[in-house]
């Protein structure tokens, strides 16, 4: 078998991290999977599952052996997680990890780091409204993107390597500044999640009756959960702005063409909106 | 076979039309459906798929002899097709739609049709991003709503024979107040369907990556025709303006949480969002 690592370390067994562990044991794509979990139970469940050969709730203890270690723990938890575990780490080995968000965590982690541990962002664009091991699924990945977001310093090698270990999982890896991430993502994933937020607040409830399925396909999202979108909203909250600007805008564009009865206009306008979606069409 | 109706006519063989002409004669709910298309070849199409026993390019004709028309054209063509339909209809026949709009329609015809003639005024909540006989499916309306609009003066027999029509095809026929219907929708479609299509025109384009599954969600509905949408916004303007105020309000919240860095109050309010939504789930 031609492993791309032996020694991985997960850290962080939710939907992310449990899902990139069974697909790696599933694919055979590396020699050992090592789970860090807070949870007993968690790592219980996730070596019954076969997703892990090896689980711990100290992840120093983990860092000790790891070739690779990927962190896919909330956002704001990264940074010092990072910091703390690299200092353990064996000399040549690679962190990675799966954060919505790029620039604020590259941006810290792109020096201060022991000089034989590489850091490599990334982040794979796949997800649910579910969460926790119990959601993850070793086909998440299937037909998404995985973005790298090197920056000038990174380890050419560790971030080929990094590469190397999504390719099998994903349909395309893509290589993007951390900066140019952030925008991206933000328009459009962290603005549609604040929207999806926004109208299920704004919903009002109508007993008696099924929602319409644009109703119920604009708020999925809502169910995401809490605890990890506003550490990614406020993470990336300059790009998040700046995107919501946007959308603020041409909402208000529609807005006056209703008010004001423009019937010219506001086709227009939808036509131009629905040119930009077909030509999206995916999946 | 106990036939709800012996002759219905549809007036437009549109997605709704022609799905609706599907399921009437695939379930032999009515003895015939004459369908009326401007399109001959829509008529044709119609004709040997089943969906319709006759067709015809004049809707005059079709009234003459119908028990039953359903209107289902654009919304801004339903009030004067009505007026001059129902000037032809024999005694004792019955007039509905399904537009996406009540309020102005209800109003319209709640007077000035000939004494034998009930409008009853209607809304099955079904629907997709596609349009036209192509996309009809005689199972559209499935799992869905049949919202009816009556008013002080409808007549309560015509109402209850319109409902039987429905019921079979339908998870449930509801009664509402027809200014009633059009908040609640303004709600739960025109304001998704509005924000859906801003969304789409406030997108990046970002070559050489699939788009997540969030936005392609939350942006499928910009693909719907857009000479329907500015119709049913313009038509049902008040109640849209008033759902959308709502949904900015929500939003500014949201976005000064972020803005400020208040983490409590942006988990707070999303916790509220996804509470709101986690109660809805339906199929």
């Amino acid at each position: 078998m031609a492993f791309l690592f032996d020694r991985v370390t997960i850290v962080g067994l939710g939907l992310i991290g449990g899902s990139l562990a069974q697909a790696l044991k599933r694919r055979r794509l590396v020699r050992e999977v090592t789970g860090v979990s807070r949870s007993a139970s968690t790592i219980r469940q996730a070596l019954r599952r076969g997703a892990i050969d090896h689980g711990t709730t100290d992840p120093l203890r983990a860092a000790a052996r790891a070739e690779l270690i990927v962190l896919a723990t909330p956002v704001d938890v990264i940074v010092p997680l990072a910091r703390r575990l690299a200092r353990a780490m064996p000399p040549g080995s690679i962190l990675t990890d799966v954060g919505s968000t790029k620039a604020a965590i590259v941006g810290a982690l792109s020096s201060g780091l022991p000089p034989g541990v590489a850091f490599v962002g990334g982040h794979p664009i796949a997800g649910s409204q579910r969460r926790g091991f119990e959601a993850a699924d070793p086909r998440l990945f299937e037909g998404t993107t995985c973005i790298l977001t090197p920056e000038r310093r990174t380890d050419r090698q560790a971030l080929r390597r990094v590469a190397g270990l999504w390719h099998p999982l994903v349909d395309r890896v893509v290589i993007m500044d951390p900066r140019l991430h952030d925008r991206v993502l933000a328009a459009a994933s962290h603005l549609p999640h604040l929207i999806a937020y926004s109208l299920a607040r704004a919903g009002r409830s109508a007993g008696g009756w099924a929602a319409p399925r644009s109703y119920l396909d604009m708020t999925r999202i809502a169910q995401s959960d809490p605890e990890l979108w506003d550490d990614i909203f406020l993470s990336n909250r300059a790009a998040l702005l700046a995107a919501l600007a946007r959308f603020e805008r041409e909402l208000r564009r529609l807005r006056r063409a209703i008010a004001r009865g423009d019937r010219a206009a506001l086709v227009r306008r939808l036509r131009q909106a629905k040119a930009r979606r077909d030509a999206l069409e995916t999946p």
